[in-house]
């Protein structure tokens, strides 16, 4: 029973990671040094790929895909502490994996580190917001008076698609994906040295979302 | 009770206000110089952004995020007119507070003033079409015969994403968001001066679109 | 109720028109000589409008906004033969007002006459294939397992979205808004001189469709 | 009945190349030598295109306009193996129909061979991947929570455009769409010389993703 909830969180985020990575690579290749096209590539594919994602994985592990959205749900209740540590070892493998074969797929080296900056109160600040949004979303989505999986996954992944444009960081929202994307040198990497800074402001807007939720959304369940 | 009403205003008119300057300055700063690029990422972002926030939102206050709907939402009896004030200043507060938070994402000054002239008759004559329009989409969406939040959150994101390109203005369409877009001197913004021209042509546009959607849809409730 | 319906078709195609046209002016402004970034932008929003318009309108009038459609739905004996000519007044005079809506909206001369060439063989059989499609589209939805208006709209703004960029011709297949866009000499325009193979393409098409939709689809009401 | 299925599947499939292939020209034609705003076009129309006719023929046939997915079915004993064969024909037999549907309307040579090259490991691993994608996207639809017609035909639409995106093939996953695109000399086709390795990398990915469906979903129907 667990072990297939885990292969569902590996794999669903495996996929997210190999979109994430690869839609990525594919906009910068194609796009002709406009990094406008690329970012548009990049947002409509990861937000299409989640929705699919969350609807095939959402009724067997819930489908997180994500560390910061493990440890609210465990907060909240929705996951047991034990299992927290699990959740979040099985996005990370999964996450990693997802890299290498978007590398695979691109004929890349497998194992890269990225060079890209990413770091500064105003990238710290996106990223924020951009968890403090998801969190929000998702709490949000689950307690809608007309509240389904597929319009919780319509809402995460509309929400990422705008997200990718309106922060300044392209939301990464997501320790998982951030520490996988360090390990790609390409369009949508991160330096390892700045994954502490992202982690850090994530993890405070996620629970600050958490807060903000349980404020404006308690009583219309 | 009131107040978690007003603070889904304030919060939801603040985030669509992030997405609408921040995709604005992500998208012109990533575009290289082609506001269609621009401007396809400024619009799918706004349209994907007010699904979910209308959905988030819709339980809790009606997710209304634009005074010109509140007016229209009071003059039909379903806000009361001792609330209508309160609704327009969280509306307006939020708004002002969502730029700030574009700018801090960014990096820029949080107080701007823009120098984006938007004045004359087809720019107001596309403020009146964009607004009759949006109140012609709310009133009517809510009567449809399959009306849910869900549906109606839809057709508000896919109009404003259509009126982005069909309405020389790009489609305000909101006077909170036409005040908090004088407010950065960036993509999205508006000369403070050019403010009364556009308010009054989005009032002129609701109130037309209201009675356009009292004689059109009056009987298929 | 009669003069709900017209007004009903009158104003839908109104919109289109203005969508279709305002959004090709727009498109071709802003994409700096690009016309696959104008077209990505025109096609976008006339699939979002159209699902918006076709839930609007279609409890009060069906939402034709399209003598094609409407000739179909007259001899499946679904709109009284007496309305039809009715019906395809209130589109064609709709769609006349709709381009002038739009060029007054972006401060263009209201009386124009396009000079874009758009005939041949190709161009036609594109019509054909455009309209044949369309009408597929709108029966065979009217006859799905989950039939409902909101997937029927979904469904023809996809499709059209779709057809925009798999057809030759940007996908006309509606006699009344190929009649209104020789009216306007931007982006979307057509030569007066052109009209009649479109249309006799699009006619050719739509019966050749409601044959094959009876063939297909039959059985599986 | 069986050739009304069959018809259904050959239109649906021919519908499908020529969407592919056509909206591949347009994108080309337009996109003035940016491949990445060629690729949006291509992408866009074909999830938006899928969408559409899987809703449409879904009910007559199953809508599966894909060898690989029908042998899935049949393995699964969800279409029976003397089936099977008529089934591929019908889909071989409409894609190349489309295409030449597709030349047709843009006028181009009817007959046409591609010489892009479309061949290697990393081509291989990417169709290995799109393919085993697609099967988990239908086979965990089916036996998604929610399941419907509507929400399969919306999460094939837009799994495939997301896989556009992140595979580095672009995402054939169908060895009828495979064989069909190498009779198009335009920006969607593929060497014929380069068929087999990508059929084989597709029937890999399909059997290896009903394997990973059958362990994953198989408890949550």
């Amino acid at each position: 029973m667990m072990g297939r909830r885990l292969m569902a969180e590996a794999l669903g985020t495996a996929f997210l990671l190999a979109i994430v990575v690869g839609s990525g690579i594919m906009g910068e290749q194609l796009a002709g040094g406009n990094n406008g096209i690329a970012l548009l590539a990049n947002s409509l594919a990861t937000g299409a790929g989640l929705f699919v994602l969350i609807v095939l994985f959402g009724p067997v592990s819930g489908a997180h895909f994500n560390p910061a959205v493990s440890l609210v749900a465990a907060l909240r209740g929705e996951l047991s502490r034990a299992h927290l540590m699990f959740y979040i070892a099985a996005q990370l493998g999964g996450a990693v994996i997802g890299v290498w074969i978007a590398h695979a797929m691109f004929g890349l080296d497998l194992l890269q580190a990225s060079v890209r900056t990413r770091t500064g109160t105003a990238q710290w600040s996106a990223e924020f917001v951009a968890t403090f949004g998801l969190i929000l979303t998702i709490v949000g989505a689950g307690r809608a008076k007309e509240s389904s999986l597929t319009l919780v996954a319509a809402m995460v992944g509309l929400y990422i698609t705008a997200a990718y444009w309106f922060t300044a960081s392209t939301s990464f929202a997501n320790p998982a994906v951030t520490i996988a994307r360090a390990l790609t040198n390409t369009f949508s990497g991160i330096r390892p040295v700045d994954i502490p800074g992202f982690i850090a402001a994530q993890c405070a807007g996620a629970l600050a979302g958490a807060l903000a939720a349980k404020a404006i959304f308690q009583k219309s369940a």
